[in-house]
């Protein structure tokens, strides 16, 4: 029995099922190591000497109607005074003011041109015409139509016209439409902490309490959402992406088939002169399905970051996570699965309801995966050579912003915004290093050439990523490394994925020793969740050890409180807050808090 | 299409589809206002005026083990106090007592013996001999060997010797057996539940903290494993639990394979007077199996509960419910199924198995259920008419008492202790009515004159398990309702056992309107979902609007210390509590903690 397994054949299968444990126990060293060390920045930053304003405030959602005299502020107030007797400083209850923000936004707009009507105006003052020509514009649609106006003397006309309508609209907002949510203010860093992970009420759908997003990382729209809204909302979204994830290509055929050069001669004429060129119109005729993907997969995910945030997930730093979700199904269905069965997602699913069985899945996978080798290697050294050249150079951004400053900036500011690199884009980057990693996992011990590209790209990657987010991108919110444990999740989920085809494969060879791989499934379910008991709790809330640690100084409360209120109901200057606290809790007479 | 449907047989297969539509409804009905009903009951408990100690105290386990000078009781002390400065009131280290109270229960022991031999010695004073007989007993092995001695000598001698070996056990065990798990007491009830659902330290698996269980209810012994030795236990028990389940006939056979009544007569020789008569013997081989399983299912429950312990379980009332989950998947399995199906749950597996598909298991099922109805019939209304009279009567208590009473009992102590009636015994109640629901429900559209049996049997029930409970029954600890979440989720599996079984009945009738019913499913499970998300949070911890309700008085601060000091540590006077407290923690020259 020995001696026939140490033939050529068997010596090589032992070989190859030895690597496949050897692969998974170097993930999940790499995997608790990085756990690790994100865990402990995340605790450094949560711990900095310098505090942060979140880390003073609780969201509360959920908040229940009160009886009709009483207002939302009041209840919200009462409510979390008596609770924390000691330690409660102040709340803020959510507005509705998308018509405050609407106002506001109209100035600033009429401000920003005015500052480029005065920069147009100086630089038209030549030598030759002192004077300078005023700059004008129509009044109508995006300039085009309508009467024609002096820009500067029109644009400070109705900034005198919307000023007091904002005064009186923010008024009416704080009043009038306070909404069932509140971020609440305590006077220290351990007890907002606290207070976020007790269960307030004695019935769960009121007074949900979570630990407070930054302030430029909330979603305000989404805070007044209440319980039940956003569970239906989650069940509705996550059925419309299933939906997107496994039969995207319905619509795409469907737009195609439309879509043809003849439906479009007749909708739109103009195009008669190109379309009816023979060799254009062959190539057209070749490309427009392909059109139609391309469109649809650019815009795919802002769609997904559409659904993400009509979830009513409250902060844009979720939402980004939860956009990354989704776009890493699609990417591991429709690229890896359908280019390593060769067939879309919707035939092979029917294939697999047919016989459902998990043997029947594995088997499938393990008969194809071989095909996808040479593809998928081709897409790893792609994505090496030209994905990360594209990143440095920034060559598009650049090309962007030279023909933004020679034909659309004019003043400093707008030089400044073209020139901004802005977020980092998590929602998309994080889902195809996913996928290159499920791809590098599932093909490693097959065809390990695949392993040093891999093993390049992620290397590269980090460095290129290191000086691109210390240096270029600009974060607009912090989630303090929120976004790792979801990561993590994923990157076992492939692993798992690799380890079920492996078992597959080798079978395949009818090698009897091929279920020794079958403890590696147990054996990462039980390192997952080894991990997620170990290191998620404290990305899911702040630890009290963590919240303890002493500051610098004494937190300005006042500027805490201020920095949550949105920029639309700012009061012009800052000493006129008590007029915004009034206004808001109609109570000047309560006793102070502290 | 219409016409053709409401033939007399497409009439009665409609009538049928459209109750377990109604059965179902009025089933969430039911359980959505017993959990309301519930909820209430235990908030009202959680928030009376008078305290409990188990309000102000945290459970913290897995303290890390702090350097070799530090004993565990200073690093628990300086970490609560480092967290909650103002609200840290104590304490309390769990050490390692199982000697201490082994010497304890002998002094005790012989306190009973020495009270028992003065009543006997004054009871053998009559007027013939007014000296009396002095009660004597032998020391050996349990009183039948050994020398002979005046029993109330004798004790009081070894009571003397004993007290200071208790005393010095007693010093040595609260300096030197100190365990990794402590009882920590706040100032105040609402600082305790907010403390008791804060994460503390940074890494999970160290200092995790809960609700302190009631003194009464701890387990001590296993308050001191760790996390990693819970789950690992975890897994085993439930493996254990698997098999216990599944293959119970196994063991049972064997047993009864060997102790054939040959094998029996060989070891046992003495068994040859009886055996051998032709009478006796034909009984005998015939019941031996019937025997050995009688055996089994008597220990079964005490098994169950060896087993719920062994996982680590802090508290008594958990292990009960740890238990009772267990007897509920037994009595499911091989009570419910093994009798519908007809066929041991170990052969109908490997059926399944073969044909690994959710549509053979329901056919599976849908094709023999409607064999079971009758003898279900006679299961419930057996329990019903025996089963109540026996629980009323109590029967076999009153026998044994007045066995005992004639026989055994000497003191009024001894008198007291046989009457007392215990505790409910949940752990086997519990699921037994949870089998009388999942057969009801199951029956209830078949075969359904079980109903009023089962009306009769939850309604009679509920007369008569409040009467035992309020009138009988000595509750040894209070968990304020934390059962009946659990039993709302089996009922909830029973119910979808239902639906799915219903769901393979109407359609093995080929009535192609039967996929009517497939909505129920989701809806059973989003219910599920929907209580659980309403009310379970305020089951597993204490919310704070229901913990800051006002107390009737400033609470004791040292009675509540006192109540969770183990028996066998307590010193003989309470006033020598400052030495406990010295020899606990070394530290009498610290600060007072308020």
């Amino acid at each position: 029995m020995f001696i026939h397994s140490l033939q050529p054949q068997s010596m090589r299968l032992w070989a190859f099922l030895l690597s496949v444990y050897w692969v998974s126990f170097v993930t999940y060293f790499v995997l608790w190591k990085s756990y690790k060390h994100v865990s402990n920045l995340r605790a450094t930053a949560r711990s900095t000497p310098d505090f942060k304003p979140e880390e003073f405030a609780v969201l509360v959602r959920d908040v229940p109607r009160s009886s009709p005299d009483e207002t939302i502020k009041d209840s919200v107030d009462s409510y979390f005074r008596a609770l924390h007797p000691n330690t409660f400083y102040r709340s803020m209850v959510v507005t509705d003011h998308t018509k405050a923000d609407k106002i506001y936004l109209e100035i600033e707009d009429h401000k920003k041109k005015i500052a480029r009507a005065e920069v147009l105006y100086a630089n038209s003052k030549t030598e030759s015409n002192p004077e300078g020509i005023k700059p004008t514009h129509r009044t109508g649609f995006l300039g085009l139509i309508g009467k024609k106006v002096d820009t500067i003397e029109y644009c400070s006309e109705q900034i005198k016209e919307l000023l007091p309508k904002l005064e009186a609209e923010q008024k009416t907002t704080l009043r009038d439409k306070q909404q069932q949510a509140a971020i609440v203010f305590f006077n220290s860093r351990s007890v907002a902490a606290s207070a976020s992970q007790t269960l307030h009420a004695q019935v769960f759908d009121k007074w949900t309490v979570m630990e407070a997003p930054e302030p430029r990382d909330i979603i305000w729209p989404n805070l007044s959402r209440n319980i039940y809204e956003r569970q239906i909302r989650q069940v509705v979204v996550y059925s419309i992406v299933f939906l997107t994830v496994v039969f995207y290509m319905v619509p795409i055929t469907a737009v195609s088939a439309i879509s043809t050069l003849e439906n479009l001669r007749k909708v739109l004429p103009f195009l008669k002169v190109v379309v009816d060129r023979p060799a254009i119109k062959t190539v057209l005729q070749a490309y427009l399905p392909q059109i139609a993907l391309i469109v649809f997969l650019a815009l795919l995910p802002a769609f997904l970051m559409f659904l993400s945030k009509a979830e009513g997930i409250p902060s844009q730093s979720h939402a980004v996570r939860a956009t990354s979700g989704k776009y890493f199904y699609f990417v591991v269905f429709n690229v890896f699965l359908v280019y390593t069965l060769g067939k879309t997602l919707f035939t092979s699913l029917r294939t697999i309801l047919d016989n459902a069985n998990i043997g029947v899945i594995i088997n499938m996978l393990a008969t194809s995966l071989p095909g996808g080798a040479t593809f998928f290697l081709t897409f790893v050294a792609l994505k090496f050579f030209v994905g990360y050249g594209l990143e440095l150079s920034r060559l598009i951004p650049l090309i962007i912003f030279h023909l933004k400053r020679k034909y659309l900036c004019k003043t400093e500011d707008e030089v400044k915004a073209a020139w901004a690199p802005g977020d980092l884009g998590y929602s998309t980057r994080v889902p195809n290093d996913m996928l290159i990693a499920t791809v590098v996992l599932c093909y490693s011990v097959m065809a390990p050439l695949i392993i040093p590209f891999g093993v390049a790209y992620f290397a590269l990657g980090w460095l290129i990523a290191k000086n691109q987010v210390l240096r270029v991108y600009v974060p607009s919110y912090e989630s303090n490394g929120r976004m790792w444990p979801h990561m993590h999740t994923r990157i076992i989920a492939a692993l798992l994925l690799y380890q079920a085809t492996m078992i597959g494969v080798i079978g395949l060879k009818k090698f009897i020793y091929s279920p020794i791989l079958a403890p590696l499934l147990p054996i990462s379910f039980i390192f997952a969740y080894i991990c997620h008991m170990r290191f998620y709790p404290a990305f899911a809330n702040t630890p009290l050890e963590v919240a303890q640690h002493e500051l610098k100084e004494t937190p300005n409360m006042d500027a805490i409180y201020t920095a949550y209120i949105p920029q639309c109901l700012k009061p012009d200057k800052l000493e006129d807050l008590d007029v915004f606290e009034d206004a808001q809790s109609h109570s000047t007479s309560r006793a102070p808090s502290i």
